[in-house]
């Protein structure tokens, strides 16, 4: 409908090329969890805003915190800062972070009135705080790097939605699987409504490229994947805006232990698959072949060895990938709070100059 | 060395023909963790006991649980009633388990003169409690059903002798792992010694059939998984005594969360590998050919469900191996204390029934 635009200024494209399986000098990278407690930065603003939910939903926190990482290390990407509960949330099941607890609803769904009156959300207005913190931080970037925008998956959401917090077997969640998934694909059907809403309003708000974070999909039995998770992310994948600013806005999936299932979910729609670090790269790309870009896959654990063990286990993810175009380096999982900062600076010096080699080589 | 025994009489064998890739008129069923919380007279023996570990220390009470379920259910194989920590407790790290909490170990492996010191203990005195169980456990079977012996991977109790205890993300062992392999690598040596010996002591002491417990290396890279639990792994296997009382001994092994490896783990020398619920049967044959017998995989959190969905959902592991020799009916890890006993008895006959039916297509 839109006449294409003329694209806005981005001085630093290799996240959006390497996502697009396209020649880039040397492999992107971002960190998942990037803006995090591992930062004193990121402390200092936490503590001005008194608690999680409040500098989640300040958008000039918001702001402050996405950029902090850009400011230490030559970063590839931005990524909002926020939370993947932000969306049952503004479902009305009542967010709440205890300290030194995880994220607990005070009304998780637990029966089937509950569950029937579900609604999605209009993210305009019960998710306003977040596209406004989305753009502030592209203003606040200046076409520097893109911006990614993300929600979770249905799957992964209902899981805290119907347990109420988070779990080691998810049991509530999987008897009503087993017993009464009528309930569950109800849960899911809604919540894929709500993230595919929320995740275009992220677009038109600015975000460049959005990812898809199914923690706990990779959970479900192999059957159960298909039905559960990702027949509901294919759905949201198949309706998400594919272009904004003139620009393919690409959509990257993350099925963390969802290693077995690439194929499938390669077919997803997705333009890029997030990795652990359980699967082998050169297994993978065999796997989906020219299909879609990866994107992983560091043990965030690697981080906390000395700075020479850092820069050896980088060179093994890239290796691994062996430089050739279709590669965003990432961790599988997202960065730890007890990783020193300066072991972030080690891994994106040896992840630029070691891929800007390994690309000479493979481009020679 | 031996000449070869008269094989003991044994009832029924099932299990190891299944082991054995032999065809048998139908699937047979044990369930891992079988004598557990779930059954009420488990409770009542533990309440007698105590605690947990004077339960298991016990060899007249292992024995007492051990063959409960059996007189519930018809199974195939008993498993001995112990804890995989029996061994680095032997080793001198004190075993503890808190009410209400987890495993923890007062002396965990932290410094080096620690690990430099550390020795695979005596089986046979160290360890005693659990051969005389396993004697104890075998006249109380009668030949009944197989016994199987069970140990931990050597890097699944690393994580335990590291980290002191369980862990969402294995920090305290993972940081060793980056940054002092060395010191892994020795404790990772003297407990594939201490696994093997123990192993060896149980076969001798009676156990029909072992199982090796990986249930962490699937946390670990896929190289770290070669480096740090499967060559070790391969180590026990290989040093495993292979008859005993004129019958093959076989080995299970069993890594959760190791669907994405099971060439290698098939190429280790086990007779047979476990599958968790993540892995689709069929996928997981066609990756291994006829090296191996498979074990699994039902989802543990499917017996919380009504009786109907209890079968059908054993009836579709069943499709999926095919009814094709070489496959022992279990869950994908250990049954939750909140399993109903009566969801067992459905899965069981569930098992019995529509596997006889399934061989007798196949073999028609």
């Amino acid at each position: 409908m839109n006449a294409p635009a003329t694209p806005a200024r981005l001085d630093n494209e290799t996240l959006l090329r390497a996502l697009a399986r396209e020649p880039t000098p040397y492999t992107p990278v971002w960190l998942m969890r990037q803006a995090g407690r591992y930062l004193p930065e990121y402390n200092a603003t936490r503590a001005r805003a008194g608690d999680f939910l409040t500098l989640a939903k300040t958008p000039a926190l918001a702001t402050e915190v996405t950029l902090q990482p850009l400011e230490r290390y030559p970063l590839d990407a931005a990524i909002l800062f926020s939370d993947i509960l932000t969306v049952p949330d503004a479902m009305g099941l009542g967010l709440a972070f205890a300290a030194g607890e995880g994220p607990r609803f005070t009304r998780p769904l637990r029966d089937e009135t509950a569950i029937a009156r579900l609604a999605a959300p209009d993210p305009a207005r019960e998710l306003r705080y977040v596209l406004d913190a989305v753009r502030e931080i592209r203003s606040a970037l200046g076409g520097r790097v893109p911006l990614i925008g993300f929600a979770g998956s249905p799957y992964t959401l209902a899981c805290y939605m119907v347990e109420g917090s988070g779990s080691s077997d998810w049991q509530t969640l999987k008897t009503m699987l087993y017993a009464r998934p009528d309930l569950l694909h109800r849960i899911l059907a809604v919540t894929a409504r709500a993230v595919t809403d929320y995740l275009n309003a992220q677009i038109e708000a600015g975000a460049q490229a959005v990812m898809l974070f199914d923690t706990w999909g990779g959970t479900l039995s192999y059957l159960g994947y298909e039905t559960f998770s990702l027949a509901y992310t294919r759905k949201v994948i198949g309706a998400l805006r594919k272009e904004a600013e003139g620009r393919r806005v690409p959509c990257i999936l993350f099925t963390k232990g969802g290693g077995q299932w690439l194929e499938a979910m390669a077919a997803s729609g997705a333009d890029a698959l997030g990795l652990d670090w359980t699967t082998d790269p050169r297994v993978a790309r065999r796997r989906v072949g020219s299909q879609v870009a990866l994107q992983g896959n560091l043990d965030p654990m690697a981080l906390l060895a000395p700075p020479k063990a850092v820069r050896a286990e980088a060179r093994k993810v890239l290796d691994a990938f062996g430089g050739a175009p279709g590669h965003v380096f990432n961790l599988g999982h997202g960065i730890s709070q007890y990783t020193a900062p300066e072991a972030v600076a080690e891994l994106v010096d040896e992840v630029r100059t070691y891929s800007t080699k390994l690309r000479g080589v493979a481009g020679a």
